[in-house]
C-alpha cells in the first residue's frame, strides 16, 4: 500500500456536565489526511488546505505529524518515509474538536498504510498527543469519539479507561459556529481549579442522569441533565450572546444546549431532525442579530467515528 | 383500615463514587413500624424496641414521628389520632440508613393506613424530613432506596429528581458493621467544602462508569469505577482497620469496597453470592483481628423497597 485517505469527524466534547469524560462525534464536516510513502525516510508535510497559512508545516511542530512520529517510534520504525495532506474543513480554535480531527485522521491513515499494526483503541493514546500539542492538555474528549464514534465516556485518564454507550435512534445534534475564535489554552486558563463539594454533587448527579437517559433512550431525562454548573457558567463569559442563543434553542424544543468544548461553537441535542434543523435556524439567526456570522451542523451521532475513504 | 405493619429496609448511600447521589436497598435488617389507630388525635409512641432506649419517645422529636406528622399536616388532617411501636433492627449511627428505614416505614405505614393517598414517590419528600431530623440534612440516598428499592440516582435534589437504573441479577452486596459508632452530622461535618477540579472530574468519570457498569451487567467496569477520591479518603480515617479491611474484601474477589453512607459499617458488591460470603468473612475477620467486633449482612440489590407486612 502507497497511498491512504483518512476522514475523521468533528465532536462535540463536555456535552454540558461532563468536562473532559464526554464526547461525540457528529457525521459533518470532518478532517482529511492523505499520506503518500516516498522512498527517503522522514515524514513531510505537501500541503494544507482550509487554514488560511495558519498551522505550522513543520513536520515536527503539527499536530497531525507529530502523532504520525509518536506512532512510527512506538513501533521501532526509522526507515518509513511518507507526505502528508491535510485538509481542515472545519475552523480552528471552534470547539468542534478540529485539532482532534486531525490528529485523529493522521494516525488512522498512518496505521492503515502500515497495514493496522494497532486496534482503534491502541491509537487512541498516539491521537491524546496531539491534543496535548494543540491545546497543552492530553484530553481524550474529542479524540475518542472522533477515534471510535458514539457516545463515548472517558472513566479515567490514568490509567486510560474509555467506552461507548448505545444512543437513542432519534437523537440529533444542532452544531453552530458562531465567526468568533477561542483559544482552547485560554478557555481552560479561565477555569477554576477547585470546585464546591455543593456544585460537585449537583454535577455528578447530571453526569449520572445523563449517562442514564441516554442509555434508556429517555429524553426527558437526557434533558433535564444537560446542566453544567462547573464550566458554563465561567467559559460562557467568553462567548457573546450565548444565554440568547441558548434561550432560543431550547424555546424551539431543544433537549438542551450548551457549549461545545472549549467553544465558541454552541451545540444542542434535539429529538429528530426537524427539531434539531429548526432549533438551529433559530440559534444562527440569533448570533446574527448581534451582528455575529454563524453557520450550523445538523447530524445524528456518528457510530462510527474516523473512516478510511482511499487507499491503493 | 385500624392497624399497619410496615418494613422499610437498610440502605447503602453514596457507593462508593456517588456521594449523595447513589444509594441502594438490601433485603434484611430493616425496621418494622406497627401504627393502630385511636380515637383521641395526635400521635403518641407507644413503645420503641432495639434502641436501649436512646432514641426521643417524644412524637415531635422522633424521625419516624416526625415525618407522620408532616404527611397529616400537608394532607389537612388534624383529627387523626395513632399509637406508634418503632422496632429498630438495625444499630443506630451506623452507616446502615438506620434513621431512613424508620422514617420511610413511617410514612409508609400511615400512608396505607389513610388508604395510600401519596404514591411512593410523593411520600420521598416526607421521608426526607425525617432524615433532616436525624442528621442535620434533607439527603435522599437513603430514604429513596428504603422507599422505592432498586439502584437509585438522585439527579437533583432541587427540584428533586430520582430515578431507579436495573441492577445485574448476579450482583450481590456484603455490608459490615464494625461495634464502633459514628455520628452522621461529624462525618459530615469533616467534609471539605471545596474539592479540587480534577479529583471532580475524576469522581464524575466513576459516577458515568458506575451507571454504565450497572445498566450494562458489566462487572469489571462496575469493579472499576468503585474509587472515591473525595469522600472516602477523609471519612475513612474515622474507622479504624479501613483500610486493611478492604484490601482484604478485594483480595477476596469483592468487585469494591468502600464506607457505607457515612460509616463506619463498609460495604463491599461482589459478582456472586458465594463470593458475597467470602468477602464478608475476611472482612468481620479483619476487624476482629484488630479487637473490633464486627457483623455481616449478605444480600441481593433490594427491588422492592419498603413494604407492607399486616394489615387489619
Amino acid at each position: 500500500m502507497n497511498y491512504v485517505k483518512a476522514f475523521a469527524p468533528a465532536t462535540v466534547a463536555n456535552v454540558a456536565c461532563g468536562f473532559d469524560i464526554f464526547g461525540f462525534a457528529i457525521q459533518e464536516p470532518g478532517d482529511i489526511v492523505e499520506i503518500k510513502r516516498k522512498d527517503e525516510p522522514g515524514i513531510v508535510i505537501a500541503d494544507i488546505t482550509g487554514d488560511a497559512g495558519r498551522l505550522p508545516r513543520a513536520a515536527e511542530k503539527n499536530a497531525v505529524t507529530v502523532v504520525m512520529l509518536h506512532l512510527l517510534k512506538h513501533l521501532g520504525i526509522s526507515d518509513f518515509g511518507c507526505e502528508v495532506i491535510l485538509h481542515k474543513n472545519m475552523p480552528l480554535g471552534s470547539g468542534m474538536g478540529s485539532s482532534a480531527a486531525s490528529a485523529v485522521a493522521g494516525v488512522v491513515a498512518l496505521n492503515e498504510l502500515l497495514d493496522n499494526p494497532l486496534s482503534r483503541q491502541d491509537l487512541l493514546r498516539f491521537a491524546m498527543e496531539g491534543e496535548r500539542i494543540a491545546s497543552g492538555s492530553a484530553h481524550a474528549d474529542n479524540v475518542g469519539p472522533s477515534l471510535l464514534g458514539g457516545f463515548v465516556v472517558i472513566r479515567s485518564y490514568n490509567p486510560l479507561d474509555i467506552f461507548s454507550i448505545p444512543v437513542p435512534e432519534d437523537l440529533y445534534c444542532t452544531l453552530v459556529h458562531p465567526d468568533i475564535e477561542i483559544n482552547t489554552k485560554d478557555a481552560r486558563y479561565i477555569l477554576r481549579n477547585e470546585v464546591s463539594l455543593k456544585n460537585a454533587i449537583t454535577q455528578m448527579g447530571n453526569v449520572a442522569g445523563l449517562v442514564a437517559g441516554i442509555m434508556k433512550s429517555d429524553y426527558d431525562l437526557i434533558s433535564r441533565s444537560m446542566v453544567d454548573v462547573i464550566i458554563e457558567p465561567v467559559r460562557s463569559i467568553l462567548i457573546p450572546e450565548f444565554n440568547e442563543v441558548k434561550k432560543a434553542a431550547i424555546s424551539a424544543g431543544a433537549l438542551g444546549c450548551s457549549i461545545s468544548g472549549a467553544g465558541p461553537s454552541m451545540f444542542a441535542l434535539s429529538r429528530g431532525v426537524d427539531t434539531a434543523w429548526q432549533v438551529g435556524s433559530i440559534m444562527t439567526e440569533t448570533f446574527r442579530q448581534a451582528g455575529i456570522e454563524a453557520n450550523m451542523h445538523i447530524s445524528g451521532i456518528n457510530q462510527g467515528g474516523a473512516l478510511i475513504l482511499e487507499k491503493s
